[in-house]
């Protein structure tokens, strides 16, 4: 079985404080306070749920894999007190794109796997799939990093986005979070 | 947006009439008369219902699909009066693996697509994922053929089932239908 799914919370309260979201590609969220990943529905009230499910690797090979275990730390490290919540859809021609396809424009082009590896262990990372659930964004991807590595996160999302793989993003909302209190 | 989810309902009533359900792996679906594959969630009372999601390429190439396109029919052939739904579930150990380590094991070593290709255009067919959802299955396979064609397609299964995939799956439930009334 899959891991549960996550709900991504947003309303008057909750673990993050939202900083800022940010309107990258598309129609944006709605401004709210707080936020809070949680493994179960939310009571009504909140601002806006988003759904993902932690699934099975889409594009990485076993060597690449094994590259990112090695540097990669878990979420929820203490000093880890600045987050980002990346909702990403892609366009139709992304799905309708063959498997070798997508993966020489996701890794060969674009080095996407590449580059998420030299933010390791800094940015640790955890991507949902929301796509097959129906939800209005394909990629939940939650991020955790200490404040001091804002800058290098920027880094990151900047290389990704001049890629030619988000060519295909079609919407994409940057929440960007601090741990409430 | 990826296409609407697809139910799978079992009850007393239904366009499909169910002729057999046999247990291939693990736990079975309890009996029922009929079948419906409907776009929306049923009335409650049915006797069982899986759903599954319409969803992008997981595994061919391009050219692959070209050749899958060239052959294939639709469903819905007025002369396809037989069906069957294969529900899977596969493991831990399949899920686990690295993406081109699970391509390698379902083509280059089990020739699934290959396989399916040999039969087109007699049996139609339609994958959905069901795993993300969270469903007790992780694919639900449609597949439509001639009455004529149920040796034939009895064949396919037992070449599939003799691969190398195969020893992943965990739980396996063929639905054989013929079109009711």
């Amino acid at each position: 079985m899959p891991g549960p799914l996550s709900f991504f919370v947003a309303g008057a309260s909750g673990t993050w404080r939202i900083e800022e979201i940010r309107q990258v590609a598309g129609e944006a969220l709605p401004a709210a306070s707080n936020l809070s990943v949680m493994s179960t529905p939310p009571e009504p009230g909140c601002v806006w749920v988003l759904r993902g499910a932690a699934s099975n690797i889409r594009y990485a090979r076993r060597d690449e894999l094994q590259a990112l275990a090695k540097r990669q730390q878990g979420l929820g490290r203490e000093d880890a007190t600045a987050a980002a919540l990346i909702a990403i859809r892609k366009n139709d021609a992304w799905w309708a794109l063959a498997q070798d396809e997508r993966r020489a424009i996701l890794e060969e082009r674009s080095r996407h796997i590449a580059i998420g590896l030299k933010y390791l262990p800094a940015v640790a990372r955890q991507l949902f799939h929301a796509r097959d659930l129906g939800e209005p964004f394909d990629f939940l991807t939650w991020f955790e990093f200490a404040p001091e590595r804002s800058a290098s996160f920027d880094d990151l999302l900047s290389r990704l986005r001049a890629s030619e793989e988000w060519s295909y993003v079609e919407r994409e909302v940057e929440v960007r979070l601090s741990r409430a209190g």
